[in-house]
């Protein structure tokens, strides 16, 4: 496989011998298999981006499965590096996204919202809030495709209210317009 | 939905009036039902890309749903501007990719081959040639995410023997290495 | 100006006649003067991208100038489509950004900060929750470049607690974690 | 240099200590030997792209000298990762570049084609197949520039009936609608 | 050739009905004819981008044919949006390039020179001042790939010494060290 | 910071371990010190780009502080790699930039000027030829932002004329069509 390999080492983007480079390296099993969604947001995440599967190194795509119990919740989040095109396999959701919008604190940022069933696609632009919600009874699961191979992912709850220190008491308060005690409140369940 | 419109705007790459946008411009409904693989090859691709879906539009990728009767292939066809990343939903697929190579014609491509089951990732880096081949006794399909809103297919047998109009004799015979009667036989399943 | 233009205009993202280009299509004044600070958050982002100065079309870059009251708050937000690079001109302020995480629910973002004081450079990677706050008795104000011709920006409150239309309850106290009525009072101050 | 190859190593792309880099770096020798054109197809490409000179690396661009006999014949070839931009130095040439279609069987893919002379240019588009065959009675050859500094390059025939290891045969016999023999006739002169 | 230019229509990047494209499209002829090089410097470029030549849109590439009096020269120049790769067909070329260099007065631009003869390969990386000369006794010509489909062109003495209108005299005297009447001695030609 | 590194490194352009990342690879202090403009052109560029801050790494931008003493000059240059965007802090600079033109020595290169004061922002397009003069009787300074992590500068006078071995006699004679001792008038500065 000479010549891919060559493009992504001269590159300097592996690290790899080419010569040693075989149909595995471009493979990943398993995605058939439902998250474990026993948690509290109800809702799993199964990447399958570069640190999974090293074939997609330099080529700008990923994909992620996505699992949701009843009412599962997959949380506002972003994606930093990447724009998100969903397909519905299974369930009910209700998903949607917010746009940004320009630094006037007059101007509301638009929330996008769709009901979305089996086989509905829909897409999350690159670097906006968005969600899913398991608005049906049963399970629910899709594929998604990302236009990174490594495109990250921030869930707002998490990054906000439970990062690693957690971020200054009073920068949150005031960026929220609530009392000390709500943050904390906030936070709690991330710490 | 200001910026997300706007900075479509400003990169000059969309004619809506950015304050006519809703959700669904960015919606595609119909990709739980198969397509119909009642033709020559078995198969059928169902493409989701900026034709379809115009709120993919500069966010570089797209998906397709691709259905294969028992036996069916997706012949091996080229994606001119993507990389394509699959994932099988159900059945059992026989996949490859052929590399490329310098131009020495002592040098040959290699072919890198896997048999993929329901939950099986496949990577088929940008513009290679690849197929997929039903070698299940059921039903098969997958959804792959493509790493352009445009991304082309060009499918080698029809490209080659059933372009419009014809690929001149001498140029087809000089490069298979065949006499005229052979290309004959092998463009009239496409005239 | 034919050539500079004539490029703009090839890549079909201006409509202006490129005769009629002059330099104050590359000029925007008034950068010198304060915003206006008198605001919940204490502090004003006046952005110099592609919709104040359209010479920026195509070109990858803006400028914002950031005010600061004392205590004042750039409360947490994200650019979706930038990287940013800031300079303190006066002032103190207490930055900081959150890393973004594979989707293990396990793994914390990490936070880094930093104490900045004028002359201090700090650099915000593209997509990540970043704030800034004077923590000076005195007020501060800063000058930063972004690597988009329109960057965009997603206040984190905003987006969250104050879209138009808002966010459904469900879905708010599902990824908070917490009862309804406190995501009611969170939604107050942005109503 | 220290600019240029420190622009080279932080972005990760050379191995070479910039201060060791010297005008030889840049440099290819001998592009105006014509190719032996001895074989098969009657035409022979001499690439020189950062396989030959490093310098190209991160450069996005590469050059060939393309040699054809009388009746020599540039066989249908893609380039994965670039568009092809020729000039004809000596000679007759017939070329000509299949277009991509849409993922529908009853559209057909269009071939555009030209003869040319010498001091003509001729575009094939990123990832298209395309052919140029020598129609005069004379020797012929060009020079092309190539958008990548590692294009790629794709000859048909040879990747779809000549690879190591061969595509199956099922395969082969489907996507060309045709007996398994003729496949292996087909398969024989690159065996 | 619905793709190709849909692609293209999609990006918003061209204004031909896109079942209005023919090959001429992509053609361009006249390359084989010598530029007069009966000027001050004895050289002339004819080049072939985009503005010649329309299907070169959003390809990101061009073509350019350098023909040189003997003694004739190219003088020093830049492309602003592209790396150039030359490739000498007749006669004898003294080229160099100088490299860029950081923000510090004691660190000087490197010179980078070659003697090329007939079929060597030389690259000039992007936005480098660089230059060609004839030193041999006969005419020489080169064709070259540029980087970009509207690659640009800065003749530094003309840029320099004969804009419209002229560079202030007192930036001209301070950026050489020299007197005015110098500077209004270096401007004489162009004017 | 696992994912912000882990994309760096993935990507193959850091050395560093992930895990030894802290706030200070995206901290550089100092800006706020005026640089040094005891010097021939009376001032002084403090660059901040990937060289002096490592976090910059594949992020695409960077900054510059410039300081020019009263009559100082920032004299013509490009910037290979970057677009730059500047705000004036202090003082009053007449600044320019001029335009590419096609290869066609009829057609003069355009130059653009504006009188900037503080507050205001002026745009030099990306490796085109521009300056700042500083026309007022106290001292200027600026902050920019540069489109690249190593945008590169050229300045025009020393590269033309003192570069590292001195470009040619020759080819600088009939450059700006003077004499030799024209030439080494202007050199002597830069030896």
């Amino acid at each position: 496989m000479a010549s891919v390999l060559l493009a992504v080492f001269v590159n300097g983007k592996i690290c790899k011998n080419p010569n040693m480079v075989s149909a595995n390296d471009f493979f990943f099993p398993g995605l058939n298999k439902p998250g474990n969604t026993s948690n509290a947001q109800g809702s799993k995440v199964t990447p399958v981006n570069v640190n999974q599967l090293p074939g997609l190194n330099t080529l700008g795509i990923s994909l992620v499965r996505i699992d949701y119990a009843p009412y599962g919740l997959n949380p506002p989040h972003t994606h930093p590096r990447a724009t998100e095109v969903l397909v519905v396999v299974e369930g009910t959701l209700f998903v949607g996204f917010v746009t940004s919008n320009p630094a006037d604190p007059n101007v509301k940022n638009k929330l996008f919202t769709k009901t979305l069933y089996p086989g509905d696609v829909f897409v999350f632009p690159e670097g906006l809030i968005h969600f899913q919600f398991n608005v049906g009874k049963t399970d629910a699961f899709v594929f998604a495709g990302l236009s990174s191979q490594n495109p990250g992912v921030i869930t707002i709850a998490n990054a906000v209210f439970g990062s690693d220190p957690p971020i200054n008491l009073d920068v949150l308060t005031k960026a929220f317009q609530v009392e000390a005690n709500v943050i904390k409140y906030l936070q709690a369940p991330f710490m």
